[in-house]
């Protein structure tokens, strides 16, 4: 069940490239976005995956963030997956912009009709990993892990859950707090069902809490919230409730609100900078 | 007749705009996106022209070619016109994909029934100029003007026709011979009439030759073209035809060929800070 690459663009001296392929996880096709830097051509590169929000597909964020240019500068492979199984004619997959198709979340879900194709989560932290290390020449055991909004959200779980498999964490406006917000509610309600006990595993927020002295295994985190961000204000993200869940447990946060910027990729493109250059300090050590 | 602004993002530390007008010259409404760097919350900044290729609306480069970096680094005003009137009711402006609508070739149409709205030589040369000065504080008499495709050849044109009003000019693929290529022949026979003698004064190659020592007007002319661009081996770009033209006419350009690079914004992206350089050394002489 290899890659199958339907384009390569060269792009800031590396290429970046579409792929398809049959994801065991998920039971369906899945499409995915990489930036292969340069510096792949002459020795293995880390990996950062980027988990997109609400709506995008595999493509927003390589076309629109710039991630590339710092991705080149500092010899970083960037894998990009869909945010959820497209088209397997699912009822009301399509129905709603925040569930179904589109708006996986990252759980792996336990309601019917979702449970057989939506289990993005095992698709992100076994599959994915799996195939992108089968398929590239990759450096090191651990890769970085970055999101926005419900994507931010994924990074946020991914990596509190697998210290193991994710050396630094960062996000752009993430659903800190999925538990807490109305569209978490929504989503978790049917995916995993109603009650809120078994949200806990897949809310950042909550999984701090049940750590002691987290620091010690996840590192610094990295967030950008922008402060004119309409989402903010609707209190679906929830950055200080995580912060202050943080701060509980003795973990490391660097959470900048940035005052005039929105939610979109214009916020995401102006930072991202400082993104690639948290992670890909962490793989120099 | 001013500018409406239909949206405004904060991007690295200026506003990336989206606005709609009345146009005289096209007698339509027209889009255009604007990039104010944070500059010029302080003193008047140039302002450098984007000229977007077949196809795109002012969004394509705005939101794909990463230029606000270079732009806010620099301190340069970005202004992104659409391609084209839109929904003005023409038969047949929008059966096909590289005339009519997104295709406008930046010509004053004289062939019925295009001549009353396609006048974008005018409404990019004269009009949107006088615009900007209008509702913004610019700095200095004269722009800078760049494109891609279409657009590279509606830059060299601009250029080539106005040194008056363009300081710096350079391009991204351009259709550099446009009377050459099935392209422009398509384009201008619709537009200006089936006689190739009309169609000199909107086709880059032909004006070079028009101008004896050309390099003491216009300084000198940057071109990035990608070598595995399919428009280029179509024959549809002569980027060389255009070099040996500038050199009879002692026109001093930079032609870079890119190994590898396609025709796409991934490419664009690559070099379009080369770009933004070329232009900011212009302006801070």
């Amino acid at each position: 069940m290899g890659l199958k690459e339907t384009s390569r663009i060269k792009s800031f001296g590396g290429t970046t490239r579409f792929y398809s392929h049959r994801s065991e996880a998920c039971d369906c096709d899945m499409n995915l976005a990489v930036y292969v830097p340069p510096q792949a051509e002459a020795a293995p590169v880390p990996v950062l995956y980027f988990l997109s929000g609400l709506t995008c597909t595999e493509k927003n964020f390589i076309e629109k963030a710039g991630a590339q240019r710092y991705a080149a500068e500092h010899g970083l492979m960037l894998v990009v997956p869909d945010t959820s199984p497209r088209g397997v004619n699912l009822p009301g997959e399509d129905e709603a912009w925040d569930f179904g198709s589109g708006a996986s979340f990252y759980v792996n879900a336990t309601q019917e009709p979702w449970a057989k194709h939506y289990q993005m989560y095992d698709y992100v932290v076994q599959e994915l990993p799996s195939l992108i290390k089968s398929s590239f020449d990759v450096k090191g055991d651990r890769a970085g892990i970055c999101g926005h909004s419900m994507g931010g959200h994924g990074a946020l779980i991914c990596g509190l859950k697998n210290p193991d498999k994710y050396a630094s964490v960062s996000a752009f406006a993430p659903i800190a707090a999925p538990s807490q917000c109305a569209w978490g509610q929504k989503a978790f309600t049917g995916y995993l069902g109603s009650d809120p006990q078994l949200w806990a595993d897949y809310d950042a927020t909550e999984l701090i809490k049940s750590h002691q002295d987290a620091g010690s295994k996840f590192g610094s985190i990295l967030i950008d919230q922008g402060e004119a961000d309409q989402f903010l204000k609707d209190q679906q993200l929830l950055p200080e409730t995580f912060a202050a869940a943080c701060q509980q447990a003795n973990q490391p946060l660097t959470l900048r609100l940035q005052p005039g910027y929105d939610h979109s990729y214009y916020f995401i493109a102006t930072f991202i900078g400082d993104h690639i250059r948290h992670h890909a300090a962490v793989f120099s050590v």
